[in-house]
């Protein structure tokens, strides 16, 4: 079975190259469908699981956590869904069909089946000019915008620390790391493909 | 003028990936040739440069520079050394002729000519395979090898950021980051190049 994990910096255009790689390569792709399959499993509304997902650890962790009182989570914490997420997660790999999988950790989750792992980043003006494009931030100036990019990768970053011990986007963790600044997806994620089919030959 | 600088942890295959890829992109190649430039221009020995630019600044700034006394570099410093490899890597790009080059920080030294700057990075295991593999290092312990490679790579982020005050191998400052732990340098060369042909095409 192979797996390419694809985690990628708010706005870098990395869930493109993962929709695209999957194209290529004739691969299963997973990313919102894990969000959907949490909320079949917890009947919770798929927009407050990301939402909760994506606010990170700050706001969800009673500020007593781990000193005065007792912790106890319930199934709407952050805590609870990354377990879910967890679960879904070891469940498609079970399948054992060749898949892709875009960010929630899945390069640490999933380290026993030696998954190819990409990490995609930008240049902070790509990555306003992208979050503009989308459509979702007509009105928000770039401040605000940088500070909701700062916030979802933040959000990333925690939550792979808690998953894995890791540090999210350091490179030592993955096989590689493309800059989508000054490049065109387009032109490169067949070259992605490349690395990855070359990789899974010395790694079967 | 295409340019294309390698950065590398040391024993991750960097200079064979350098290599290669000017032969693949028919460009002119320049590794240790620098070195050479220095010890013409100051009469030193090639080996004496070299080494004093690995040691990196600890052991040559002295403990009273910037305080007590004043400081004043000679010719023989690892400051003044760094200088006089700057000018020559500007002189290599005045010459308008295509290159790669290898190390030396000519990703920041040569900013304004817009290279393409590749990261080559291995996981410890291998980087002391290699290392073994070169023969410099027959008769040391894993552990005396790990010393040797932290030292060195010290010295890199060290002159590093004395040229640019950015940091030695975060991967914002890079289009690509390579890991060669789990491939083949032969195989991978091929689409490194392809990356940067494609990264030409959108900044010309």
């Amino acid at each position: 079975m192979r797996i390419i994990t694809v985690s990628r910096e708010f706005g870098s255009g990395g869930r493109e190259i993962g929709k695209r790689l999957a194209d290529i390569m004739g691969m299963d792709y997973y990313d919102r469908e894990i969000l959907s399959a949490i909320s079949e499993k917890t009947k919770l509304d798929e927009h407050y699981i990301e939402n909760t997902l994506n606010d990170g650890l700050f706001f969800h962790f009673p500020l007593t956590f781990g000193r005065t009182f007792g912790y106890m989570p319930d199934e709407t914490s952050t805590s609870s869904l990354l377990a879910q997420q967890h679960r879904i997660i070891r469940e498609i790999a079970e399948k054992g069909r060749d898949f892709i999988i875009v960010g929630r950790s899945a390069d640490v989750i999933l380290k026993e089946f030696a998954p190819f792992n990409v990490f995609v980043y930008a240049d902070q003006a790509d990555k306003i000019r992208r979050c503009r494009e989308r459509g979702e931030h007509v009105n928000a100036t770039d401040k605000e915008i940088i500070r909701q990019l700062k916030r979802i990768d933040r959000s990333r970053s925690e939550c792979h620390a808690l998953v894995s011990g890791e540090k999210w986007g350091e490179k030592s963790g993955y096989h590689l790391c493309v800059n989508t600044s000054g490049t065109d997806i387009r032109s490169i994620t067949p070259l992605v493909a490349e690395f990855a089919r070359q990789y899974f030959v010395k790694n079967k």
